[in-house]
């Protein structure tokens, strides 16, 4: 690591002009959440592997920003170099660097890596000082990494509308709909999951999300798709011309982009604006655009992909039906393992086990063991095409880094003296799924039953929440952390975020948080959301419980003010465990509840369960009553 | 009202440059929500006598904009020459100039009657057609307005510490070290209760509002108070000069804020901005000074004075007991009063009463005069100055008119068939009250039952809320709608605002509301806040429930995050209805808070009550139980 910082510094040193800071952010050209290996810049320069953070070098520092779930895991990967700088209670990046650097800074990025709107608001924060963002021409980073993962090709693979739900033809013409109101000539497009969906196409470029690394520019005649030309079969290059798309070098994008800007700024076209979304595009895009030719708004796609059509929705339930019915084969696999391994009471049993924690290694469960079973459930169901995330398998205190990954070689021992939480989900052809349980194989704290029962009153709450159509997710957040400030606890991480039909696992433009946030949008049926509250004691244990939703009409007794009302469905089907509910906190509506949905797992999960299995899942989702 | 709109249109056309347009807007020249009545313009233009609303007239249209309260009031009084504008569902006052009004047009405005930054986001509206604000010299409607109510000479008064709490030292300390923090010079004080605040003062020029029309500026060194002279005694003045704050005539403060600018820009100063709150601080004085030494921020002064100190707190208690008190008795004798002239069966027995409607002119019990007997009962009471805000006393769908003010000549009688609301408050020298009950004599149908319960619900909610510090009243809102929303119910106002200390009924910065507003700040201990969700039908009723509540912390078991968590206390004090509500839609947690809370009430306000008071008052707070 400290080879690397040096390395750094002397390319920061010798570059024209030479750079007192660079920045190197997590995301790649597009973007991304997730990234592949090659694009883990951020995590390859600092060591921290946490989905989401930004690392700035200096001549005499290193400094790594990460949010509220990965700070514990941070203090662990990040060497002695490094400084954590924790978000919502240090200053944020663009501030520290006005604040600490010189005048007349002159700070590095490569602007494929950094979208518009960041780049101009750091930007904004420079002036102050006169200091300057420096687009680097190559990436610094790439130039010191040595064993840096070669590029793979992976094939394009056609989503078929028997999944897709609606033809490429169809959704062109909404998007070139959208040109039209904006008076826009055309747009580019450059998150993956956006490109992926208009076009009806997926692939295997990023772990975990079925994209292909591509870029598309729509105008209102034609339509392009910027990809490896290695990865498009003969298959899908007939596929896209008939659905009148052109398929070009990935590096073309770059330049199509100035000729689309230089075209549109020599005719007196009524419609010469080229539309860019500021929050994903790139900045190294953005340069090559006439600045009073740009329409900066968030892009239409975000929005359409977010309101699954009926196939989608569809598919998304069998998907979370299959799915559910992993989850439990697991738990049952887990109950049947902790008590032969460690003699634990198991899943029903609210007592201390017998002391058993001396085992042979072979026998040994782990973290990883552990998810490894799991992740075989899944994939023995039908559709099943991955992961959509990195299991979260935690025992224990590791159950209280809200983003933990364990990696075969450190992760923690099970234990039937501590909690066990984890979340999943995987990618079905016919949907995505995220699901999370919490539960205990021994005897839990009256402390642990109450936190559990808080999060699940929350969870509850918010799941049955009936509001007007307009409600933003920001406004429903608190729903789910009312019981929890009760006793004075919280959780630091949002409460909701969308999920993609065989896309990635988290997506826009709708979020359920407790963060106000510009882009966010109202609820709207037919979008998909997460639930899933929590609770976090540091060095201790961890609750989370998480349910995929669907919005839909509320079928309200009344209709006030003609707005509509919404209502969610659940479509995750897997028990709470109620060893760890005091069922004298839940109201009578809660118990209710409760029972119901159990009822309903135990109905709808049947058919994917084996006789062992569907006894125990029985028993798991036996009526509660106080 | 016609030739009103003949003879400005007159006076618009032989204006230099002729306007297009006349902006007439509710506010006087301090941006109050209350004004005196010669500052009553935009109600004297339009015959629209809200609170709250905006006319334009153009040469051939005159329109009113104002806010959901006030849509069936607007529709009322406004004659057929005036189209209403709802806000939130038609286009914004600037947004429609900017798209109906002509390329260049001129658009006029008193700028001492509209907010900096209201002007500039017109101004910014404006700029793609190259329209114009135009800053008229004298105020155009004041020329026309013939029978225009003269000035009032009414005495500046000295707010006493016993009831204040702070010295005007300390405030002038404190305000002193906010303009050190922003390297300000000094700091121009425009709103009212801020003035009034600051130095300890208090009077009535305006109804309802114990306020002083005057100015404040504030320097590191200095500071003074612009006031008509007439109002200020002797002793005042002294108490002035002994506090360091020179007295100057009020329409000094238009030259002296030139002075200061001009001051400041000749002067090489690091302390050399000018503080002034765009949100409260008329055009017309920011248009003296200097463009970039000005600070457009808020005034320190509304959140200092929102958050109250020991001996505010205290007074606001005591003020309230006092006004529950005449509540009670209000009720004690409508119930008796509806009984004898109408036969209804009355406040407690749930049936239809006696055919007794007809009755003789003298028996008569209205609207107007039934408000008059509880302003009766308040002014009996210590430490009375006056109402806080026109008492809203309506009967039936009056009750659904959510700012209604009725009017002895035209308003309703009592019918004992229907709800009657009453929204009211008073002003003592200890303190600002602002309650509201809803009510009904005979039978009230199962709908409005369930109504009446679903608002207690949320009421009950809110009131209840646990919160970490950081949390806004925007986030808190939707606590108090989701009991109505489960119904496809809903409410067209926000659920609460801070209330003064012997000042304005409506204060900032805070505020409970389903809109997000940049001026809105996390709700912080010892401020006040109503909780008063409602619903209404209309044409039929209305139901609202009003309590004053105080931020306090809550002492909760844990304290994730080291936040420190805060609650509610409520200190207004008078029964809840039983008969309306259908306790079988209750938790018993909120059946426990209501009889808790009704327990409370017999025992505080008994000091105040006679025998037969007392009587009613234990019978109107039996337990309820399912």
């Amino acid at each position: 690591m400290e080879d690397t910082l040096s390395a750094l510094r002397s390319l920061m040193a010798s570059h024209s002009p030479p750079l007192d800071a660079l920045v190197v952010p997590s995301e790649d050209y597009h973007q991304s959440e997730y990234v592949s290996a090659r694009d883990k810049r951020r995590e390859f320069v600092s060591g921290f592997t946490g989905s989401a953070g930004l690392a700035l070098v200096t001549m005499n520092k290193a400094l790594l920003w990460t949010d509220g779930r990965y700070f514990l895991q941070a203090l662990k990967e990040l060497s002695d170099q490094w400084n954590l700088m924790r978000m919502g209670e240090d200053p944020a990046v663009d501030v520290w660097m006005a604040d600490n650097l010189p005048k007349e800074a002159a700070i590095g990025v490569d602007p494929w890596s950094v979208s518009i709107d960041t780049a101009k608001r750091w930007e904004h924060a420079f002036a102050k000082k006169q200091q300057k963002l420096v687009q680097t021409s190559t990436n610094l980073v790439d130039e010191v990494w040595k064993n840096r993962p070669p590029l793979e090709i992976n094939p394009v693979i056609i989503h078929p509308l028997e999944f897709s739900g609606r033809s490429i033809r169809d959704k062109l013409n909404d998007l070139r709909e959208n040109l039209i109101r904006e008076k826009a000539h055309g747009i580019i497009i450059t998150a993956l999951d956006e490109v992926a969906w208009l076009y009806n196409i997926r692939g295997s470029d990023v772990s975990y999300c079925p994209v292909v690394h591509a870029f598309a520019i729509v105008t209102s005649n034609l339509a392009f798709l910027y990809v490896d030309k290695r990865k498009a079969s003969s298959e899908v290059n007939s596929y896209m011309e008939e659905n009148g798309i052109e398929v070009r070098e990935y590096g073309a994008v770059s330049s199509d982009v100035a000729l689309l800007a230089s075209n549109d700024s020599e005719t007196e076209n009524e419609f010469d604006l080229i539309w860019a979304d500021p929050g994903s595009c790139c900045y190294a895009l953005y340069s090559k655009l006439v600045a009073d030719k740009v329409l900066l708004q968030p892009s239409p796609l975000a929005l359409a992909k977010a309101i699954k059509n009926p196939v989608e929705l569809e598919g998304l339930k069998k998907a979370h039906i299959r799915d559910g019915a992993a989850v439990v084969q697991y738990l049952v696999w887990l109950d049947q393992q902790v008590q032969e391994i460690y003699g634990a009471s198991g899943y029903f049993l609210d007592k201390v086990g017998a002391n058993k924690k001396k085992h042979s290694e072979t026998m040994k469960l782990t973290e990883v063991t552990a998810s490894d079973k799991l992740e075989g459930f899944r994939a023995s169901k039908e559709h099943f095409r991955g992961l959509s995330f990195p299991t979260i398998s935690s025992v224990g205190p590791n159950a209280a880094i809200i983003h933990y990954a364990p990696h075969a070689e450190t992760c923690a021992e099970f234990d039937p003296d501590r909690i066990y939480l984890f979340d999943s989900g995987a990618q079905y052809v016919d949907g995505t799924t995220d699901i999370t349980r919490t539960v205990h194989f021994g005897k839990p704290s009256e402390h642990e039953k109450a936190c559990y029962t808080a999060v699940l009153k929350g969870h509850i709450s918010l799941g049955n929440a009936r509001f007007p159509n307009g409600t933003n997710g920001h406004a429903l957040d608190i729903l789910a952390r009312v019981p929890l400030w009760n006793y004075g606890l919280d959780y630091r991480h949002g409460t909701g975020h969308g999920i993609g039909s065989y896309l990635n696992v988290h997506e826009g433009p709708h979020l359920i948080s407790f963060r106000p946030h510009a882009r966010n949008v109202p609820i709207q049926a037919s979008m998909t959301v997460t639930d899933e509250p929590g609770y976090y004691e540091d060095g201790s244990f961890g609750i989370r419980l998480e349910n995929v939703l669907i919005v839909k009409e509320a079928g309200t007794k009344f209709n006030f003010g003609d707005k509509g009302y919404l209502s969610f469905e659940h479509i995750t089907w897997a028990p709470y465990q109620t060893k760890l509910i005091d069922v004298s906190h839940l109201t009578p509506d809660e118990i209710g509840w409760l029972n119901s949905y159990h009822s309903k797992c135990r109905d709808i999960l049947a058919p994917y369960l084996n006789g062992s299995e569907s006894a125990w899942l029985k028993k798991a989702t036996e009526p509660v009553s106080i």
